[in-house]
């Protein structure tokens, strides 16, 4: 067993800290945490969350220092783990990564899209200033593990400027792996799951003992994303008949691709959840912390989202577990701490096991370039994280995944110049982006919106303020 | 100089011929042509496009056998060149290509999106029987030389399934340079033209004497193409600041990938041409040919198209010139006979000059399988066509180019096995098409009017016809 | 745990057959073999060799039918596991293999240079035969295990002309292993080695609790080849001064590429291994089967190996497991059986443990095809054997690897074709080989005396024996 | 026609200017120079050999002026090409270059073998300095053009450590096409040939009005090689067998991969010319300028450059053409002179004509990375040079080429670093070099002897002297 480790979180205010305690607390014999580092630049959340946390680890009896900091280069210092789960500009700027692409005919989502783009240029800069602390401070063995999102992109960006290793992690194989465990009613040995692509594209076939299962295994995957996602008329039977053998691991992420225009008329219209109903199940459940009053503010997904935040943050702080509770039922951020835990058992403790992780490609997706970010199963020990070289993926699927990489590059190298030709680029070269015309109203508008995360778009922000087209000289 | 050849050309009823025949007669020193053989399965065009074909070359004076067959062996026998310009289905058939899409919310055009598709699906049996005779029957150096469109995907059909020499043209090469030659002033040595690309999707750098003139050359091809198709609302110079130092040289093709709705908003209304203007000009000109009457029955392109075939047809019957004048003037297919007839003296008389050429990339994009088809200089002489090492074109350029790609082979791959599947797959694959949903349902319908031409996809057309869907097994 | 297994293995009357019955015995009970068949077409030996492993397996109470044949259709009905071992030829064609390459200059060994090519030549179209016989009769899911020599190019065969899963087994990485696991005291699972390369050309990284131990490892595993291989002067520190962070970890084979003269004047001085030592010690110690007359007719190597053949297989025939000692003490194939069976194990039983096995690179190495095959550490399980992406070998390394890679492939193509040029380049192709004079004079005194073995040259030899060029026309 | 020219020659004081000179004078009116640089370190040469080619220049009545300088920056700037024919250590660098390897049991050549690499990486620091000064301060469209031995690792160091555009080029292919031009009695534009591969290893085909005509050509130009260098005891055709559709187009170097063993045998005893015999020749001829005691100090190749290079220089100090004849009649540099106008010419003049030149492959040679240097045919004109795509070779070709591109990498890296482990890992690679030992031996002494001239290998000679192993950290 490996010796006691120093793990810091950078986001350590954020409200799923208190799920990460629970991971630790469940692995504490196999995977002794002598520090836990958290990391935040808003104090009032790190202390309602990380001072909840902390309360957890003393109930539980370990013997974990856990140490509140809003300084990174000291929550990086001899670190032999940095995870990072943070959002620049909060739940307030994911408001407009969620609602200027609709305005302008395109899909208005945090992750992908011109959203999701935008989303990533302002978490770029983020991440690789932790990169180059931890290149300074931690220790030379130490493995960044991202959790926050667009992962792939931040992951790739990581590679792309530092020195350090990496690896990037998504909820998304951890809940195939889960829900595989469960109906199949196997341990983890027993299954070997083939989960090909990018983070939020990618497709899967499942073997349980060796065997395929992946015919079966599909529709109870589509049944929990129709009961977790209600709001989405999605049939995935039928985009699965286009790449026989293989699952839509990610589908409500996939559906972008396959079913552009009709998505973005559905999220115009629902969202992605049925608030009401939500907030209904939580009056019943918590009286004492939800009511009637409640639903007033609430109309869209952001409004619910912070609503829920201002909660659990409240009940963080008065050490309440319902706020854990609350948290875990409503935020669909289950499975990141299990993912992390996982990766950093995996790696600190030899495990040789199989994990999918967003890691150097390596020729485990033949047809791209070997040192791009994959999302793909790897052998995890405490040399490295390995990409298995993995079976092709239907023609189809990996035009999509290559359109879908160049965007990736090309939004890091415009986050990184501030480049408005090259983020105008990265939008052409998206398959959620139709249009030149659309593309440049919708990142006119986001990037006037997002001055205070953009230093870097500074000029361009100007001209654009000015009533100039910053593609003239 | 080379001894006199047997050229045959393949549609032999076109509209087009007596422009290649005037080619002929105007090159008759430098490429004497022993025996000129024109076959067509439509006797009645064949007659009559070729009869006065061989009336023009008679009355030049030329020392050349006009030949009409409708035999396809006995017309490529000892053949040195095989010239194709053929459309399965006719007229007909593309009035159905560019109409059905629009339905479903797509572009509805003759060679590129789900029309173009189906049309490649038609062509591609034929060209491979035209390239299978050739084996057979032609003289062993002979070269096929593909003007039907869509002229990359046939050309890439003819070298992934047979052995033959085969090089595919688009006049579009030869209106830029045609159009700098005159700009400039300049004799066609003293110009060096980049174009990089797939047939229809390409970009362009100009050099004359060596000095880049890119720049200049631009506004002056943008003013040709709004001249020419005056319907589009469409503005190339935005589009063009995201290539840098590349001008967008199909234009009038590229503008459905940076704009694919409001394209296809353009196209449903208006089609490309603006007919009661083209046929007042017309009745005008040529006041024994047309008259008011004429634009009863005109509605549509189609429309006017078939108007025009019926006219000319009747005048070539008559060996009356202004047939010629009038096909000249209206069918937008001016540049192929010389783009034709010039990589023929390029190839027998060894003339090592650089010609714009579909053939086997070899390295000439970097980012681009070797052995793909491309639309690039090459070096012409009698040992072969080489494509000449390109500059890197924009990233979003290069994504769309190895999309459009992939979508060609795997339209390829679904014309030679009539697998729906693979269909869909290459729809999904365009970027001209958003949503599955959209790409079967304009497939279906399409499949289902072709039948006549689709023998490969009958048990498909035999299930939808049935209510049932073929991707179910 | 898997179900019993059929496995067969061809050259069943091998004299390491005993030693696979000891792993089979060892193994019982986590890999209980259902029925093991013994093929070979030596009737003789097959009954002495098999007929001693049937009574170890039966002396070891286990429930095995032990099935002797030979037919090969037969042995490999409905097998689950199909493991090779053999030699076409037998030990007088080695002695040709090994003796006539220095007559021309060249070294004379049995897996590499002319020797290694001839029998490469002798053994793939019999390798091919056992293939086909798989696709016809095996059990759908059935692997080849392949143990004859040379693996790398058999097993490359075998993956080129045939659609059977394949992999191939040294003993070297074995060897190797289980000196880390003695030295460092250390269980299977604790260590990770990275061994990189092809077939009897690699280097390796060793890794024990997930840290770097080469450097201290390399002095103990040179150590083990000077006391196993004492006739030779090879200094191994020196040459891996060459690649720093790697051993060189079959330097027995290594360095023949470093040293190719002084390698080839050794061999022809000494061979490999001390004969009159080697029979001193079995007089001393077998005193009932060897005596001072043996010395007599042994002079070289192979009358040393034909002595062996012929007192293990009397011992066998009397049941006398002496042979089986002599045969361990004597033959250097040691490792052969642990091998085989640990990956029948890992694939039979899921194990998802890690193995250097030859399978096809899919990445491994970076700057080699993706569907070459290489000796690589892999992921094993019921799904497949998947090959790790490994670090960079020094460039002086992979320059060799490509070479001998370059080789490989030429030579299975003359092996397939008879093609007297293809032979030649694939000589001159061979960093051994550096004077095509020396080349072809070795190939055609080879080629004249394997006659009965590669009926494919039979043309080739025919112009040879008539004292004509094969190069010419 | 291009504008007059200022062209700047480096190693102003070679005793090959003076064919320089005739060929300005021949192009006078197609390529008019402006100014003519000589630039040279040793300034006694510099006067003889410039100030006789300025007393040609002037005496064909060229309006030219002829600058004699030894200053680099001043020489360089504002020129449109710079012309580099230079050797760092001159002769007497040669000499060792030629005699040290034979003790080690290797070839001694001054371009091959470790000879070549040492000269290599004397040259590499002075090709980049004056790469740097041209960075500096020439036309920004200025051409670096390598005559410089050994030309394709000096063109590749150009490319991988400056920005300048450059070409290298060799006599090799001159001297192939005006064999091929007189042997068949046609002009230039009827000829086309494949010459392919790396400068002093390549493989051609030749065209005449586009038919083949290799197999008739190759034995002309074996009958050259043996006539001009007649100690080699050579037979081409036997290894041409092995490359069908090709002749071995640099024989005199290609044989060294094919034959190491004899050639270094031959070379040893015999040198590549057979000087007595020159001698004598010269003394016929030249009565005032050889006599028979001139015979005395001659033994080797060496002395033979010396007295050869003595003369010439006090010929042409004496402004007598006797020099010029004699440097024609035995330096073997003809073609140089041809090859660098002719490539000036086909970039001023935008001629876009095929020669055969070093630049980067670009897919010439389908198995080479891009970005290398090949010796391939090429476009030449105004806007640049652009390798064509060629054949593929015979395999065996094509694994030299390999080998010897990796020699090459790894010899610029040890030039640049003066890393003596790249370097014998250099030596390694090398196909021309079959052990460590010997590698190591003649690196050694090499290294100790060029003390003057490979600064940036101190510290390794330096322990090399005190008797340390440089391997050893």
């Amino acid at each position: 067993m490996t010796e006691a480790l120093r793990i810091t979180m950078i986001g350590g205010g954020s409200s799923y800290i208190p799920d990460i305690a629970e991971m630790i607390i469940s692995r504490k014999d196999e995977l002794p945490v002598k520090e836990w580092v958290l990391m935040d630049i808003d104090e009032e959340r790190l202390q309602a969350a990380g001072g909840f946390a902390a309360q957890m680890i003393a109930e539980a009896g370990l013997n974990t220092d856990v140490i509140l900091t809003t300084d990174l280069n000291k929550a990086v210092a001899k670190s032999d783990f940095v995870v990072t789960c943070f959002r620049v500009g909060g739940s307030a700027a994911r408001v407009m990564d969620e609602s200027i692409p609709f305005k302008h005919g395109l899909i208005g989502q945090e992750t992908n899209g011109p959203g999701g783009m935008v989303m990533a240029m302002r978490q770029i800069p983020a991440i690789l200033e932790i990169a180059h602390a931890i290149e300074k401070f931690a220790s030379p063995d130490c493995w960044l593990i991202n959790l926050a999102n667009p992962a792939g992109i931040l992951t790739e960006a990581v590679y792309r400027h530092s020195q350090i290793k990496a690896a990037g992690l998504c909820n998304g194989p951890t809940v195939l792996r889960e829900a595989v465990l469960k109906v199949h009613q196997v341990s983890d040995e027993d299954v070997f799951i083939k989960t090909v692509g990018l983070n939020h594209l990618h497709w899967s076939k499942v073997y349980v003992h060796g065997k395929d299962v992946t015919d079966e295994t599909a529709p109870l995957l589509n049944e929990w994303i129709r009961r977790n996602i209600p709001a989405l008329d999605f049939m995935p039977e039928e985009i699965e008949a286009l790449s026989p053998g293989w699952l839509v691991s990610a589908a409500h992420y996939a559906r972008f691709y396959y079913l552009t225009p009709e998505c973005t008329q559905q999220l115009r219209n629902k969202g992605e959840v049925n608030w009401p109903k939500a907030l209904h199940m939580l009056i019943q459940k918590f009286p004492n912390v939800f009511n009637e009053k409640d639903r007033e503010g609430v109309t869209t997904r952001a409004d619910m989202v912070r609503l829920l935040e201002k909660k659990t943050m409240r009940l963080y702080k008065e050490n309440n577990y319902d706020g854990f509770q609350i948290m875990r039922l409503t935020r669909g951020g289950h499975g990141y701490g299990e993912a992390g835990l996982r990766l950093i058992d995996g790696i600190a403790n030899n495990r040789n096991n199989i994990q999918v992780v967003d890691v150097p490609n390596r020729g485990s997706i033949s047809t791209l370039d070997r040192d791009v970010i994959t999302e793909v199963p790897c052998l995890v020990n405490r040399t490295g994280v390995y990409a298995l070289p993995m079976d092709e993926l239907a023609p189809h699927a990996i035009s999509f995944v290559k359109s879908v990489k160049a965007y990736e590059m090309l939004t890091i190298e415009a986050a990184m110049t501030g480049s408005y030709r090259t983020a105008l680029e990265a939008l052409m070269t998206n398959p959620l982006v139709p249009s030149f015309m659309q593309a440049k109203g919708a990142l006119d508008e986001l990037l006037l919106v997002n001055e205070a995360y953009l230093p870097q778009f500074l000029p361009v922000i100007e001209k654009l303020r000015n009533g100039m087209d910053p593609l003239k000289a």
